[in-house]
């Protein structure tokens, strides 16, 4: 398949060797061109504008910070919207909001062209191991036409039906779920060690018994050893993820409390100085309430 | 081993079988002695009272709804910590205030008796299944004479350490976690409804994931599907739990604000009619919140 | 002097008469023209755009619904910037976002015109018996030349120093507190009811000790009474005036749980068909919630 | 009028030398004796025992840390219960529980003596100079005897009406309600600092405003310039009166989500070493918090 992926991040630069393994033909555009170099080596043609990345492709991935970074490179003169060709699909894997996406599916709709909001769940690691869990939402054909991509990059692709911005509820809602995770686990891990508890016990337990997922183990380590080591996901990013959770709920009337706690605590942590911080360190702030 | 159980409600009597049919000589006891009838029918003795179910026993279990419950039978003239025989065991299974069982662990070592704290997951299908949680927390002998106890009723056996009371914490805390799952649960499938998310895929895609744990399939499924039956653990005893936790964490000078959120859910309930409900209707109250 | 006023709200409309009144020559510019026509019987006179309004003027008041509105009027082609005299005044009254107001402060210092930022406290019965609260932002000199517009329509005016967006803050920050205020009673007033005490005698006693503030008064008898007419403030301007205190706090990194606890307040008020009601309305919510 | 005091704490110092100027004739009573000397040379009786203290009082007033304090007094053998004439008034001004204050009007009753509960307002500089407010709940004749005392000591007595208990009610939500107003302060002057604006400006325009009760001139004095110095009430008394406020809610099936964060507040302030100062500085958790 004739594949463009836009944004060579972190989790852009793991994701594309899979695509290249995969037999893809694989272009890639990222706007510091430096970034580009290792992927022309394994084979990727490197585009010089957003437009003549897109122009030929039947898909083109994009994989960007922010909404900003988005709309700069789908609304410009030269961009994906311009140069996308009829019934091609643009399948955004960005953490954007559930209101641009919206946007996004209208935009390509009117033009003809396909648009996928496909968010995945997993760290940069999991990228490079093609263990993605991705979260496919959009028309079903446009879907099954990019099934051996999602494939390339992931251990699993999940369906959420053909309403494309739906994708982007889950995916805020995963993140947000992963953030009452760690705000759960630091304020028991605070609570065991004051009461003489070894918190690497706690783990044990918990993670022996009632709550086996992954997501439990590893930052259930991360905060028993108190080590947020590696930074996989910066603590901004997660404040980011968390403005877009709360601008959907207030779009739609929800209050959400617990996610007005997590604001709170992403806000500490950047005050107090762990802004490069991986977003689990969130839970050192229980850790200092406690006085520990 | 000559065992007594003592308390004969929701989780003791999906218990009792599993102990019979392990080959254990089983005395019971409960206060309204018609519940212990069944149990006589499949070869269990009935005690009349607390004095004589204890007098003889290797070990005796406690299964009972509070603190002062526990308090009543163990202190009492005719309770266990006079009849108990000097090495025999109590098995505290109760949820119970951490202060409570650490009152309980010297009473006993002063009397040259042996204390377990041995608090199970599980709701009463688990314990009829045999496929409880077990944790134990104690002096590792008397923890192995236990042992096949355990097995009788329990799928795995997690031990805490010696500090018997560390069980009572880790027990509080996990019960913490799952209402930590249940509200984020329940604001996420509120903000997916309102944004046109059905919430059974929602599940899907999460349980199918990252949140893979029985926790979340079984709460999962409850709130999607805005279905609360059976009532398996009723709203008191959640609000008793919670309670229990906020009264170690106030000990420890230990803050924990979503604890705290979750007790004035409970509060909410309890206020809204939802007295006799499963503890996850909690969730009802973000949906109400939402306007659902 | 030679004042225009730009948007004839409810505060806008019951300011008006009182800069008339005291002798001055207003100019009056609404969107909606209609809402012009009492104030030219009174001797206003009426333009017909922004530009016509401001470029003679001394002083432009302008006093809008939010950011969007004042920067409409502010930076397009025939707005304020293009049309204010150099050293001309404008006064922004509306309660607008801290950062909107730094970038006006910048626009109007390159175009060497004055910019204050003075927001006002009160209900619009305050802004029509001219006793409303003004705060005052800006260089020293041209708030003494706004003094006597400020005299006529308010009862005591309030220097913020130099800095004018700083008045912006503090104007949030009185719009917090007030929110504060209005949670604070109603959670007391919940305990009142379902503990028996009569309520007007709860704020009866508070009002009368500790609580001597108007806006104990106002807002204790709206919630004793559970009588929240007549409309002064809408819903959805609670949540604007939240959103702008909550960017605020972002903006520099300032966790504010009591705000993010009012936020999901106005979220729940508006979800569960609040809209239209009075912002101490939330008040309901803690009734609601204890079963009142 | 024949009155005894017992509890001679800060309050009770400061209150006794208002009731002997007043002329009434003093009898008191405190656990360590020394602490009754002042007084002898003052013109008080000083009684060896609470019962000797009781035995022929008119009106006995307990002013005392908490309610197991006041229980022994009232309930022990030789107690105010046993002691206390016919017809002679109890005047508990201790803020204890509500459920406890429901407790002597009924055991008081049975013995046909009469109940009051009085809490005040004030600290105890406020008791010295006889400025408190004085919040007087129980039968409407036994108010009238007491006037006498209730004017030595106070500004102001506030009828709460015939059901003492609901005075506590009054008290606790009283304090309640300073906690809100210096968590509120506290997290504006955090924002305030962070955005620049002298937080002794803003407290200046808010007093001089909206917020003209003392309660936030006294608070808002502390918290802008950072001092909480004397302490008046020690951080683990504002715990203590969250934890009656937080019993009578539950009790009654009041969710109180503002008591929550307050109680969370103080918890950490007792984990942070903050145990000796007054309550005001959980003020300090919102600074510190934002990196201040």
């Amino acid at each position: 398949m004739k594949v463009t992926l836009i944004g060579l991040g972190r989790m852009g630069s793991a994701m594309a060797p899979n695509l290249i393994k995969a037999g893809h033909s694989l272009t890639v555009f990222n706007r510091t061109r430096s970034r580009s170099e290792p992927f022309a080596k394994m084979g990727a043609a490197v585009a010089e504008t957003v437009g003549a990345a897109t122009s030929g492709a039947e898909v083109v991935i994009t994989l960007l910070a922010d909404d900003q970074a988005v709309e700069s490179v789908v609304f410009s003169a030269d961009g994906i919207l311009q140069q996308l060709p009829r019934d091609a699909i643009h399948v955004s894997m960005s953490t954007i909001s559930v209101a641009l996406s919206r946007r996004l599916a209208e935009a390509h709709d009117e033009r003809g062209q396909q648009y996928l909001a496909v968010p995945v769940f997993g760290r940069p690691e999991a990228a490079a191991a093609a263990k993605l869990f991705v979260v496919a939402g959009g028309p079903a054909p446009a879907i099954a036409r990019c099934l051996p991509l999602f494939e390339a990059i992931g251990q699993k692709t999940l369906m959420v039906g053909e309403d494309a911005p739906s994708a982007n509820v889950v995916k805020l809602t995963g993140n947000f779920l992963i953030t009452t995770v760690i705000e759960g686990l630091a304020e028991s891990v605070a609570l065991a060690r004051k009461q003489g508890v070894d918190p690497r016990v706690l783990m044990e337990v918990l993670t022996g018994s009632l709550f086996s997922a992954p997501v439990y183990q590893t930052y259930g380590r991360m905060i028993a050893t108190d080590n947020f080591e590696p930074v996989g996901f910066r603590m901004p990013l997660g404040l980011k993820d968390n403005r877009l959770l709360m601008a959907a709920a207030e779009e739609a009337a929800v209050p959400m409390p617990m996610a007005s706690l997590i604001h709170d605590r992403f806000l500490s942590a950047i005050a107090q100085g762990m802004e490069e911080a991986d977003w689990s360190a969130i839970a050192r702030l229980s850790l200092r309430n406690a006085g520990l």
